[in-house]
């Protein structure tokens, strides 16, 4: 078929340019042929051809090192873990009823959720472009249903705007977009921008304003019929002899302008934010727990590392087993290190003085979750809310609504608090209980009414309190970037370092493992040249 | 707890104004107080102490016709349903591997697909406001999932514009709204909008447009990282030694402006588009099927009305047993007449003239839908595309990508158009097969390759040529509403219309439960009064 011959043609072409000019060549031409690139992944590393009795030891069993676990064995090499906690997949976590975890300063939570809820303290929603986590999800058969990103009629909250009460998504989003649309039809139409736009596009550019801003035939944005069915009605269509629809007023032309109308849509245009996303079936853990299953048997759980040291011939890492409280050695040709720098950074380490600058040189972010756990599904029975966040410049970011099991009858976990510096820095520093009665109250801003009648019991994770990650991920600056970061992901002697830390994408899981893939793959490189 | 308090307040004053001034003012006032109306709903119809002995004929067992004969019967009604088909459920119809459909002008297809595929000819998807509908289906155990309306890495397709290729939808939309900022913005920095908006708020609007828009510091739109992380990159973020992102180019501003760009980002603002969406596991149908069971005995099928006639004492309904070719006759003291306005035109009916005149004056829409079965899932595999919709301006109007079993290994169903008019009156001209031809061909624009390759099956409805709808849905025009809505929803002695075309949610499940809910309790109020 004609199609075929054209699909190889594209292929022998791409080949060539890559063969020609490399990657960003090859890139630039995907891009101009219509195929933008969507990941670097380009599918599982194929490593081969292992030296005979070649061994790795990977510190830390989250998905970073339990990926090059996997990969490195099925390359021929004898892999160990060491991993510092009583279970793998490190930030890869979920709390469930029955549950214990003390946090650092020894206030410890017995979690209280109903059975099959749970709060996913670290990572907690899948990019659709995150191919690289697709990839071994599928392979490793953790299912995954939709996580609901982007909802029209969740609220905004902001303190400075609309007298302090919630608005719908929509509504302020209908009425930014129609201002915006009207002002800039009104500077066309007044010739001001004669100069920067063609007669023709000034044409076209109305016609779009008026269809993407519902504006009126004079290129108004007013109450209206038309305005209603983007931002919501007054009363909206019905049936029978009251179906007509009654248009809503506008919000404040001034409230519209305020940050967290357009912060909130511009983050769902953020690359990482944009649908579809995922989460896997039964709580994010199920896909730590897949991993480790592939590499079970290498894994030395309760393995506190203390010193890393390296010389010409291998590694040696002392670690305490902290269920026996003894002090023991591994060693190894090979070391893949993905112990977050928050941590690595307090460990003796063999490094150079380059190396031991740029570990040390990256800062952590703090951020602090709450899960609360509520009697019924109040957001989605009275405000029609199903998945997806409302944002409030409180403390406490936003409110997520769960996206499993949608009008269940049962009790239902909700993010109650996705809190960042400087709100995360004021929730760390209080108990467990104190966070708990924030969340409630700020919560209650949004929900009036609801929020604390069904609420039955929560879990909060400060990530600065968290003892095996001191943070919850590595938070580069152009300038650190700039300085560290190819000598942080270039090979030391015969330790390579990776996890989120080691990537551009930072905090994501597809980070971690992009990250692992790019170092065992240069790591394998090394010691067949060895 | 005050909470509580602040509640039961509010309620009684929303109370207190539905008595003082009637449904509007207290639309009004829930706004006011933050609770934008979502629905007309307001619970099931508290029907109850029907006369003894009465009795109703429900024509027409859609979803309108089940609806009104589970409620009348709840309230003490004798009910019977005449349908002309052999299944319930109306226009609320999934066609499955098996299945025969012969349409007008006797075209015959026997539907290929695998077992658990499906195409939903009418009905696909339901926007989270339809309270109605989500009500009965929770109560009737309808199991939802989520429908992904909005998806940012589907697709436009322009003929007119970018070449004539496919553009993903998040660089359109990202250009589109860039261009608009830094021309807002230029307007702004000119001092043409100085009388129209406050210095305080220009300064605002300059700082949401920078935000929004992805501007630079000098509030210019460029080719750039940040503008790349809302329009997507040239090569994204990775893990290692080549992490680093590289920008992608804008598209040119002219083709940003091309109508298919703009009409997309409107539409998934209109107010039935929004999400959350859902479907029901395993087929549109399984809403009616879950209907139907509440009043299947009283249901009789193949039963084809050609007369209504009715007296100061009652209806008497006469109808041709299609499958016995016999004539019958049945009587009711009332009658619900659900069948779409389309047949209803054509059937000897005892009503008003100004009744005869509404029902002749709504033509009907003839949307093209077509179903084609892939033998893999290469939108989700190759393009990262999981559910959504890539619009393009050819005659299919979409593909829609399937939501069910995302992942899935085996074959698949794409909607590969739904096309309105005129594409429609054209699709609908042909053969089953030319259709799936049009389809395949134009598809390919989008999905070139892989479109051809992977088909294996299909399936259409013209909805022109479906013999017991003649048509999709009742299109109203702001005319004939105005000269002839009221007298079609009002009773006309002892019959009443119901069904979507009764109704301002025209096309929609839920225009026809809020139009059934409605006649019922007007016809059990005047069956009460008579």
């Amino acid at each position: 078929m004609g199609t075929g011959v054209q699909r190889t043609t594209r292929r022998q072409l791409l080949s060539a340019i890559a063969l020609a000019g490399g990657t960003a060549a090859l890139y630039q031409a995907m891009t101009t042929l219509g195929h933008a690139a969507e990941t670097q992944f380009t599918g599982p590393p194929n490593l081969s051809g292992a030296r005979k009795g070649a061994t790795v030891l990977v510190l830390g069993a989250g998905l970073a090192g339990l990926l090059a676990a996997y990969e490195l064995t099925k390359a021929g090499y004898k892999v160990r873990i060491l991993e510092f906690q009583n279970r793998a997949g490190g930030r890869n976590w979920s709390l469930r009823g029955g549950d214990t975890y003390t946090e650092l300063g020894g206030a410890t939570q017995k979690i209280g959720f109903q059975p099959g809820n749970y709060l996913n303290p670290g990572p907690w929603r899948i990019p659709h472009h995150h191919r690289t986590l697709l990839h071994y999800c599928r392979q490793f058969g953790v299912a995954l249903e939709p996580f609901i990103q982007f909802n029209h009629n969740t609220y905004i909250h902001s303190s400075t705007a609309f007298g302090g009460k919630p608005v719908r998504f929509k509504a302020a989003k209908a009425d930014f977009e129609g201002n915006v649309a009207e002002l800039l039809a009104k500077s066309i139409n007044q010739n001001a921008l004669d100069e920067a736009v063609t007669a023709e596009d000034r044409e076209r550019l109305l016609e779009a304003l008026r269809g993407w801003g519902m504006l009126d035939k004079d290129y108004r944005y007013v109450s209206s019929l038309r305005a209603s069915a983007h931002r919501g009605y007054e009363r909206p269509p019905g049936g029978g002899v009251n179906g007509a629809p009654i248009p809503s007023p506008l919000l404040d032309f001034h409230d519209v302008l305020d940050p967290q109308v357009w912060t909130s849509m511009s983050f769902f245009m953020g690359h990482e934010m944009q649908t579809t996303m995922f989460q896997p079936v039964g709580g994010m853990d199920m896909i730590g727990k897949a991993f480790a299953r592939q590499v079970q048997d290498l894994i030395t759980y309760n393995a506190k590392v203390s010193r890393i040291a390296q010389d010409r011939k291998g590694v040696e890492v002392t670690y305490t087993d902290t269920a026996s409280n003894t002090v023991q050695t591994a060693k190894a040709d090979w070391c893949v290190c993905t112990i977050p720098l928050s941590i690595l950074s307090q460990i003796d380490m063999q490094v150079t003085d380059e190396m031991m600058a740029a570990i040390r040189a990256v800062p952590y972010s703090g951020q602090v979750k709450i899960g609360l756990e509520m009697r019924r599904r109040f957001w989605e029975e009275d405000d029609s809310i199903y998945g997806g966040h409302s944002f409030t410049d409180q403390e406490i970011g936003l409110i997520s609504y769960p996206n499993n099991d949608l009008f269940g009858r049962g009790p239902a976990v909700l993010l109650g608090a996705f809190a960042r510096e400087p709100g995360a820095y004021w929730l760390a520093g209080m108990t467990p209980e104190q966070r708990i009665e924030v969340a409630l109250a700020q919560g209650s801003v949004i929900h009036p009414g609801a929020y604390r009648k069904e609420f039955m019991t929560g879990a909060s994770v400060a990530w600065s309190r968290v003892p095996w990650a001191l943070g919850c991920c590595a938070r580069w600056s152009e300038e650190t970037r700039k300085e560290h970061y190819q000598t942080l992901v270039a090979m030391d002697r015969r330790i390579v370092l990776a996890g989120e830390h080691a990537s551009y994408v930072g905090c994501w899981m597809e980070g971690a493992l992009l990250s692992s893939l790019d170092a065992i793959t240069r790591l394998h490189k090394r010691a067949l040249e060895a």
